[in-house]
C-alpha cells in the first residue's frame, strides 16, 4: 500500500523543463517522472530514480508518452480587472484620430476609470473573469492583478475584491497589487499632490488594513507621478509592511529603476529607458526586471530595454503580459514571451525563465517557478517537441493539461 | 408546417457584420436575424423583416442575445502542411547564429523539405491537422494550403493530398495551390532552369491531371525564381486551365505585381516593395493584394507594403496568416488581422474585410465572404461587443460558435 499512498499523482515518461540551474538548457530532464503529494512536488527526476518500480504502481499513475512539462506559467504584471474595453479608441486611432482628439472625446485611461467605477462588483467580475481564463488556458497558473482604474478607495477596493474572487473561481493564485498611484483622477485635476495625500493617508492604509493588497505599485513617469510623489507612496507602503514594485522608465529615464532599488522593490517594470546606473542599482538590491514586450509592440515603441546590461549585471529578467485595455490588450502570456524573443531578442530559454522562476521572484513567491521537490505542484503539459516551441509558435493552443496545486483543472 | 421547414437554422437577436457594402461600417445590421437552408443563407436582415413571427417558430430557432456574427473567416495564404518545425533554428538565431551558419547546419527551407519528404502521408497529416484546427478554432472556415516543401512530384502530391484530407477531416473548405516553384531543391542545385523544366513539363501537368491543385503559385524573388521563369510556370498553368497567384516583391521590387496582373492572377502576395506601377496594373487586372503582416513581424521587416497606393487604386486588400515554419509560425488569422492594424495601420474594418470578402475574392470563391442571401452559411458567433475587438484583442479565444455550410461544428 505504501506505493499507492506515496503519490497523489505521478506522471511517467515525461520530459521536464525544470527551469532549475542543473547545467542543462531549460534545466531539462529527459526520461523523467514527476510526482506530488498534498500539492507539493515530491519527485522530479529521471524515472530510473523512482523509489518504486512503475509496474508496481497503479493509482494516479499515468504515462504521458514523452510530453514536455514546465512549471505553471506566472504572469507577474497584469491590469486585467477593468470594465469595458478600448476597442473603439483603437479603431479611432487607426481611422486617423489623434490622442488629443480621443482624450477630448473622453477616451484614454479616464474612460476605463469611468467604466470601472460605474460597474458593480458582479459586473466587473463577469467582465474580467474571461481574461483570466484566457491566460489560464494558455498555461498561466499564477498571476498578478493590479488595481488602478478606480482611483478612489471604493473602486480600488472593488477591483481588488474582484481579483480575489477570480482566484477563488479559477483555483489559480492571484497576487494583488494596489496601484492607486496609476493616474490622477479627474476630480483631482490640477491637485496632484492632494491625490497623493489621498492615496497615502486614506486609501493605502484602508486597503492594507482590509488585507486586499499583497504589494504596492506606482507609475513614475513624466505623464504620471514624480519621483518624490512615488517616494511618499513607497514610504507609506513600507510603514504598512507592504513590498513595492514600480512602473519605471517606460517613456523616459526618470531614474525609476534606482528609486525602486532604493526601496528594495520586488521588481521594476517596463525599463525601456533605464540607464546602466539604474540597472546596477537593481542588481545590488535584488530587484527583478519585468519586461513587457506586448505593450512595446502595441505602442510601436522603438527604444529597446537594456537587455545586454541586465544580463551583464545579473539582474533576473521576467516577462509579463501587462494585460490592460489601453496599451496591451493581449490575452496570452506565451504571446508576450514570443514577442520578448522576436522584439527584444531574448532567447526562448530566457523568455521561459522570465515567465516561471524569475516571475515567481518578481512576486516574492519562492514556492514556485521550478519543477523540484518541495515546490508547488503547478505544472503544464504541452503539445510540443521542444520547449523553444513555446516562444516559436505565435498563438495557438499548446497547453494539453494544466495542474494546479496538484489538481488537474483541464 | 411551412414555418418549420423554411429554415435549417435561424438565429434571432443578433448583430450582423455582414461585410456587404450597405453603407454602414462592417455592413452592420443591428436587431437582426440570420437563417439558412441547405447550407445557404436564406435570410440576413433586420429581424422585423422576417416572413414569420419568431413566436410561431420553434424548430432550429434560437436567440443569441445580441451576439455579433461575421462571415466565417477565410485564410487565403498558408503553407500549413509541413513536417517538423523550425523552432531550433529560431532558437539558434536568438543565440546569435547567423543565417549562413544555420544554412550550413542544414537549416532553412531545405530542412522543411527534408522532413516533409521523409514523413509518410499519415504522419504529415497528423502533424498538419492541429494547425488547421487552431485556425478553425479562431474562426477560419475556409483556408488555402500551398504545396512547396516537396519540390518533387511525389512529395508535392503527398502535400496536396494531405490538404484535401484536412478538408474532409474538419469539414472546412481547403483551396489547394501548387507551389512547386517555391525554392530550388538541393538535387537541382546549380541547375535552376532544369528544375523549372521539371515543374512545367512533369510536375504541373501531373498535378493538374490528378485534380490536386485549385491554383498555381510561384515565388518570384532574387533569392528564388526570376520573372521569366515565373512566366514559364504561369504559361503552363494557363495552358492547363489553372488560375495563378504570386509571392511578389517581398524582399525587393522584382515587378512581381505587374507580372501577376499580366496573367490575371487571382492575387499577388506580400508586396512590401511593390511600386505604384505594379499597384496600377493589379487594379486594372482585378488582382487582389494579399498582405502578410505576421511574416513582416517575424522577420522584423521595416518596409511597409504600399497600403495608401492600394487604397487609392481601389485594389482589394486581403489579410492572411502565411502560416509557415520559417517566417510566419502563426496559428491564428485574427493575430494577423491585429498585426495588419498595428503594423500596417489598416483599420479593423479593412482587416476584417481582408479576412472575409476580399480573401474570398483572392481565392476566386464568390459564394462566400459576406452574410447575404445566397451565400454559403459559414458564420462565426463571437464573444465581443463590437467587431473592432476582433483586431483589438491580441490572442484569446473569442469564437463562441462556428457554423460551416449550415452545420454547427463547435
Ligand atoms: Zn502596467
Ligand atoms: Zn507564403
Amino acid at each position: 500500500m505504501t506505493s499507492i499512498s506515496r503519490w497523489d499523482g505521478l506522471l511517467l515518461d515525461c520530459r521536464l523543463a525544470s527551469m532549475t540551474a542543473n547545467g542543462i538548457a531549460y534545466g531539462a530532464i529527459e526520461n523523467a517522472a514527476i510526482g506530488w503529494k498534498d500539492g507539493r512536488i515530491t519527485f522530479a527526476a529521471a524515472q530510473s530514480q523512482l523509489p518504486d518500480k512503475p509496474e508496481s504502481l497503479s493509482v494516479n499513475v499515468e504515462s504521458v508518452e514523452g510530453a514536455w512539462i514546465t512549471p505553471g506559467l506566472i504572469d507577474c504584471h497584469t491590469h486585467l480587472v477593468f470594465a469595458g474595453n478600448r476597442a473603439s479608441e483603437f479603431e479611432q486611432r487607426l481611422q486617423g484620430a489623434s490622442y488629443e482628439e480621443i482624450a477630448r472625446a473622453g477616451g484614454g485611461i479616464v474612460s476605463s476609470v469611468r467604466q470601472t467605477r460605474a460597474a458593480n462588483e458582479d459586473e466587473l467580475f463577469a467582465q474580467s473573469l474571461p481574461r483570466a481564463q484566457a491566460l489560464l488556458q494558455d498555461g498561466v497558473t499564477t498571476l498578478e492583478i493590479k488595481s488602478g482604474y478606480g482611483l478612489n478607495l471604493e473602486t480600488e477596493e472593488k477591483m481588488l475584491r474582484v481579483a480575489r474572487r477570480i482566484s477563488a473561481a479559477l483555483g489559480i493564485t492571484v497576487h494583488t497589487t494596489f496601484l492607486g498611484a496609476h493616474a490622477i483622477p479627474p476630480e483631482f485635476s490640477g491637485r496632484q499632490s492632494d491625490y497623493v495625500d489621498e492615496v497615502c493617508v486614506r486609501m493605502l492604509p484602508a486597503i492594507a488594513h482590509a488585507g486586499l493588497a499583497d504589494a504596492v505599485d506606482a507609475f513614475c513617469e513624466t505623464i504620471a507621478f514624480t519621483a518624490s510623489e512615488t517616494r511618499r507612496v513607497f514610504e507609506t507602503a513600507r510603514g504598512l509592511g507592504l513590498r513595492v514594485k514600480l512602473h519605471a522608465d517606460q517613456l523616459s529615464d526618470g531614474h525609476g529603476a534606482a528609486l525602486a532599488a532604493e526601496f528594495n522593490a520586488l521588481s521594476a517594470e517596463h525599463l525601456e529607458h533605464t540607464s546602466e546606473t539604474g540597472v546596477a542599482a537593481m542588481a545590488a538590491a535584488g530587484t527583478v526586471a519585468v519586461l513587457l514586450p506586448a505593450a512595446f509592440y502595441a505602442l510601436r515603441e522603438t527604444k529597446l530595454p537594456p537587455t545586454e546590461s541586465l544580463r551583464a549585471h545579473g539582474v533576473p529578467i521576467a516577462i509579463a503580459s501587462d494585460l490592460n485595455p489601453g496599451t496591451s490588450p493581449v490575452l496570452s502570456l506565451r504571446l508576450a514571451m514570443s514577442m520578448a524573443c522576436t522584439l527584444f531578442r531574448l532567447t526562448p530559454e530566457e523568455a521561459l525563465r522570465g515567465a516561471t522562476v524569475h516571475a515567481a521572484q518578481a512576486l516574492g513567491l519562492l514556492d514556485r517557478g521550478t519543477l523540484e521537490v518541495g515546490k508547488r505542484a503547478d505544472l503544464v503539459l504541452w503539445d510540443i517537441q521542444h520547449p523553444a516551441e513555446l516562444c516559436y509558435w505565435i498563438g495557438g493552443n499548446l497547453a494539453r493539461r494544466i495542474i494546479i496545486d496538484g489538481c488537474r483543472i483541464s
